[in-house]
């Protein structure tokens, strides 16, 4: 955790352009403390009759899915901060593309329902939780 | 949102009739007021050795998944309703395809952690909402 | 339900271990009640270019994403079950593979939202659904 899911139709992302997404998304968690190796961005191409917005095949469209754990107490303020502060990430790379419609959303689960490589992840902010990030490996605690 | 992805086998829908079910999709939503452009609906087509239903590879199989906004308070009544209106939807389309197992769940999300465009959508009935409708795009307010 | 979505770079699975593993989950949730054509598995294989972890394109790398039905109260205890119930199905079968890091997380939604072949399904527990169980198939209760 965090999972992006990114759909989009042909012709958005070179390779280059989805590492450096890919590059840029793990950097933000990264500043605010995640182990890098939490972040996984998915890029899922879908043509034009896959990808329907209201009802039409979409020449141009990108929908992201976001997975978080859910750490925080239901917070309105909060919440829209997250939201802006993935617009951020996304925003310079996609609205040069004229025409195209890009929409995200974020999912909310339990932490409790989530293992990395059979392991129960560290608790938020805690010190296990460093040492994860600053090894960039998830090792046992 | 809503976001629709219907994950199935091959040879169930040609193109046309992807476009239909998703106009249909769109129909519905934009009858009860929702902006057309707001509904996407992604195709994701796997082999049988991809799609396998009760441990064994399906040769015809529907999973749908659809992401809703939570708007309403947890209520069971207004959620069954909401899935009997999804059904509608689907069966017409479906249930014409013999030994086909289609199955759907509906997943409610926050809206404060979503956006269009880079833009907060309006709050689901403002007079906002009705112009973005009428409008069908995301137009600043 | 559930679902499960593996996302999965390419060659850590062959079609029979595919399957292997789609039969041992489903084997997992017959054992504890559930009708076994709830259980669907999805594979989802994509290139390192489209999987990056930690920023970077991955060589090998397994995400799975499982939705299940929200069936008890929220509670940490029975959802930590939970987890370790479902590494059971998953260590064995990834762990020998060198380097690969494995994550999955799950997903609860409401049973409210959910229909197969345009049916309700029975109440988890009752008798409806052992008869499901019993028949493998769903059918008028």
């Amino acid at each position: 955790m965090p999972l992006w899911t990114v759909h989009h139709t042909p012709g958005i992302f070179s390779a280059e352009e989805k590492h450096g997404l890919a590059a840029a998304i793990a950097d933000h968690y990264q500043e605010v403390g995640l182990p890098r190796f939490y972040v996984v961005v998915l890029f899922h191409e879908l043509r034009p009759e896959d990808f329907h917005i209201g009802g039409e095949p979409a020449p141009v469209g990108v929908r992201v899915v976001i997975d978080h754990i859910a750490r925080r107490l239901p917070d309105e303020r909060s919440r829209r901060r997250t939201a802006r502060w993935i617009r951020e990430m996304l925003q310079p790379r996609l609205e040069r593309h004229d025409g195209l419609q890009w929409e995200f959303h974020v999912d909310e689960t339990s932490a409790d329902l989530w293992m990395i490589n059979g392991l129960v992840p560290p608790p938020g902010g805690s010190e296990a939780e460093r040492r994860w990030a600053q090894d960039n490996a998830a090792t046992a605690y």
